[in-house]
């Protein structure tokens, strides 16, 4: 992956105006945040610039306790050690929060996305009180900062929410259960918390794409298709790097991809057959027999656990949703020529117990210079994709001025 | 549509470094290209620059011919009028070749996209020895040039053609009624040429989408969806102002989403329901009863026809193939949640007889936060949108490098 940084010094003798050397600060901290450490030629090499260059951005950004210098572990090269420079959790950490179907997660996350605390707690189906739901963060977010080390500062806040959001406001426009709405959550939890932070809001599965993108089972890759299950389907995109959004941020709805336009089933949304209504949760459940059963991952966990041990009713059921998923797969592969494509959240689950089914899917409709090369992969960082995702909203300041955001922290 | 010029001085007494010149007169030249004359205050104004910095590299686009300043006619303002900046198109042109499934086509274009002279052959199907195609399309390149005026300099050349462009080095991958190829075209017509220009090949969907958004009916927009219809149906997406291309220039086959798994008609990519088997030239050809009449846009347009005339196998054609069309509007839509949706080729035929039928789709699946204000139109560039998008590829150098270019032309 390749760094935006400017180049403002072609040599030592030239000064870089403030904006590019902000530039340059947030470039080189997003490089150690994303790879926890790199070595200062590794830097420079990255980005273009020479090592003096190099030199004093490190400086700058470890005086303000951002990142630390320190010798690399031996390389069995001849000669001195590149020095690495690695990201420090423990001075700045941001606040994220996770608002899924069943559950509502809250952590404290250092530089380098290392969760240092995490509270979770359930969330009823249905429980869709705005006060209710940021009560519960409150408390949780109340009780990570006082946890907190007296010089960490907080300086950030992101939350993932289980809905669509529009771009330009961060409002919830359609939420589960709750149909259309437009749920203010995030300046509703800013307030409560107190910090004098904005809380930016993120759909889930947008944000589970980016931090499967940044560290998880597609890093380093251009292009990568996220399809998030939790209960329905939502996915994330990002195309050459960044994050598919659309006109107002609500691309990438490939849950609502029709692709059983003849007995579809119904979808929350209005329409039939949609890929969610094939393949979410309670298709799932309802195929194999167990709509009365436990609900939500433990009752797809059970699914696939029975398959594997025999049992028909769920080996028909998985293999049902794994052709639908497969065709919903094949048209995102010849839509986008990916890289990679991920599972997240429950549909890793569905995936591990079908993954021969949207395999055949794949080399039957997939075009095949599309297909040899894409990799199908769970996510990386398990039903925790969304969290570390607002977490990545909640640093994007502090990476895009570290020491303007620092001063005021 | 914003530009992406790089300010390098702030004031006149900062002297810009070579690359940063290079950059702006790169986008000066852009916008003037696209919008054929823009002011100087609006020029400044879109690029954040001061106005001596615009006057400057003005007065070197002009010098080179590439541009000419005039009087902006009467605007109703008081004052004095502000100069436009208009592109010369009889300076710098390129030459644009279209190898469609059933014709060859070339042009030269000048600046602006100012289509200067145009020749056509047909192309039988099936022509598709390399020598033939490139021999046609040879002595339309050298009849075009010839007649070009002596101080006009030929800056780039480009290619559309109606298969899978590999991004990397531009080779045909698959074509149709070819299959499976590794196809040098560009190389050999520029051999034969011998102009020591290279030819930019493209994907004739992908260069109808960036016509189409340049100066077409998605002038303006972000994020604009292509279909595009040449017996098959191509894609092409724009994605925040860019191409998708996805990791290897395979992206936007928006023609082989499956559609209907069912009892989808074969596809030529070896699968079943695909969108193009289901809504392409032969779908309705034989669903109207007329696979043995003529074909091309002469057969699409006598079904479209016919349906208006009250024809009611046409009609019931026309429904059934604006059904299937609708369903991949609607995964689009989701997908992508653009601006515009613009139907090119014989589509646009299609599109124009089962518009209901597909609109009708559109609201019962699409999601209403995306589909409410998406615009469905037809290509303003109509069949010539993917020769105005190979003419945009073989613009690409010189509006990179203005004087680079011109230097050695």
């Amino acid at each position: 992956m390749s760094s935006s940084l400017v180049s403002g010094a072609t040599g030592p003798a030239r000064q870089a105006s403030p904006s590019t050397r902000r530039r340059n600060l947030g470039a080189v901290l997003r490089e150690v945040h994303r790879d926890g450490a790199v070595s200062r030629a590794e830097l420079a090499e990255r980005m273009g610039v020479n090592r003096s260059t190099i030199l004093s951005l490190i400086v700058s950004l470890a005086a303000t306790g951002l990142v630390r210098e320190e010798p690399a572990t031996a390389t069995g090269r001849a000669g001195r050690p590149s020095l690495v420079v690695r990201a420090e959790s423990g001075r700045a950490y941001v606040l994220a929060f996770d608002v899924a179907v069943d559950r509502l997660v809250a952590a404290r996350v250092g530089l380098g996305g290392i969760v240092l605390e995490r509270k979770e707690a359930a969330r009823r189906r249905g429980q869709d009180d705005l006060d209710e739901v940021t009560g519960v963060l409150t408390a949780f977010g109340d009780a990570l900062v006082t946890a907190a080390p007296p010089d960490a500062a907080c300086v950030g806040i992101g939350m993932s929410y289980c809905g669509l959001i529009r771009a330009a406001d961060g409002k919830v426009r359609l939420a589960p259960t709750m149909g259309w709405t437009d749920l203010d959550i995030g300046p509703a939890l800013g307030r409560r918390l107190g910090l004098g932070l904005p809380v930016a809001v993120g759909n889930e599965a947008h944000l589970g794409a980016l931090a499967e993108h940044v560290r998880g089972a597609g890093a380093g890759s251009r292009n990568l298709v996220y399809l998030h299950g939790d209960v329905g389907v939502g996915g994330g995109i990002i195309v050459g790097g960044k994050l598919l959004d659309g006109d107002e941020g609500y691309a990438a709805e490939l849950g609502h991809m029709i692709v059983n336009p003849y007995d579809g089933r119904p979808c929350n949304c209005g329409s039939h057959g949609c890929l969610e209504a094939e393949v979410g949760e309670p298709a799932l459940l309802e195929s194999a027999g167990r709509a009365g059963g436990p609900l939500g991952r433990d009752g797809v966990r059970a699914v696939v656990t029975a398959a594997e041990n025999g049992d028909a009713a769920a080996r028909d059921a998985l293999d049902r949703v794994g052709g639908w998923l497969g065709i919903g797969v094949v048209n995102l592969i010849n839509l986008f020529n990916p890289g990679v494509v991920v599972f997240g959240g429950m549909l890793s689950e569905i995936y591990r117990g079908a993954a021969p089914r949207v395999g055949a899917r794949v080399r039957a409709g997939g075009l095949p210079v599309s297909r040899e090369r894409v990799a199908l992969r769970t996510a990386a960082l398990g039903y925790d994709a969304t969290l570390m995702g607002a977490a990545e909203l909640g640093f994007a300041p502090l990476l895009a001025d570290p020491l303007g955001v620092m001063d005021h922290a």
